[in-house]
């Protein structure tokens, strides 16, 4: 069948989502960007998203006091800081400032939208019951945004140790899924 | 900065993760086989995992009564099956025949792998606290295969309503990230 065992731990690279977000926080005066893979969608709607923010995230401190975030979708313009906001703390850096990317206001939340990414959705914080355990936040999309002009997005998908998948051609097929 | 409004009913167009996969089930010597995207990693050793499967699906009630499954991941050559299967119910349809799927016996798991799909991953259900209000089971992945002459796997990503992105090239940038 061609198929080989796989070792567990490159299980993430096989089912690595994408794409990859920014995810942009803040909190008391602080705004900080996260790179970040491990979302999903839970519910069309309203649309209830899944995140993962790790507690070693600066992120996590100001997604956890501001119960608020936008998802920023980059393309491929955005490769390299996308690598290098991924390499770093905002603890110690500002990050906007850092990547050169320009934070631009938000409709229904505090943490700002970033103007280079196509698409960006604010969220709030829904559930917070699975955080402890698992880093497990649960949002609710409450403002959407994207560029029409971008058709065919050429979003990154990370396949793990910094290669990433670009989006290729889309294909249509009649189907009844949603 | 060229984004405009988008309506909430088409953040998961944004997104929708991919790649999309195809889940099987099996119990009491039923199997059957789904089409799902709403899927995301949430740790990496031991690799544990977040999957939506709905009530309304067939697939539902297996995956509570036997508590495993396979996740199987098909690239493009299997795009009309995925639809096919998205379409159909495994409550009247015997999916593996009505596809024309190969069913395989799996090492640590009674759900069978699909022999079409480059990769699949046996899974074990370790947490149901979130099945009732959303639909969400945790998986732990037990034991995984995938093709290893398939370098750069032409996944599929579905953008919503029928259309897939198709899996494009892959760049390597330096990175710490994991």
């Amino acid at each position: 069948m061609g198929k080989k065992s796989c070792p567990l731990s490159r299980v993430y690279g096989l089912l690595e989502p994408g794409p990859v977000v920014l995810i942009t926080t803040a909190s008391k005066g602080r705004t900080n960007i996260m790179t970040q893979s491990w979302h999903m969608m839970m519910e069309f709607e309203p649309p209830l998203l899944a995140a993962i923010v790790s507690g070693r995230n600066y992120s996590f401190d100001l997604l956890k006091a501001s119960r608020e975030c936008v998802i920023n979708i980059p393309t491929l313009e955005l490769a390299q800081a996308v690598v290098d906001c991924g390499n770093t703390s905002g603890r110690t850096v500002d990050k906007f400032e850092a990547l050169r990317l320009t934070p631009v206001a938000a409709k229904c939340v505090a943490a700002p939208l970033i103007k280079e990414c196509y698409a960006s959705i604010e969220c709030r914080v829904t559930d917070t019951r699975m955080v402890n355990q698992y880093n497990l936040f649960i949002l609710e999309a409450v403002k959407a945004w994207r560029d029409p002009a971008q058709k065919n997005p050429r979003t990154l998908h990370h396949r793990g140790n910094g290669a990433f998948m670009i989006a290729g051609e889309t294909v249509k097929l009649p189907s009844k899924m949603k």
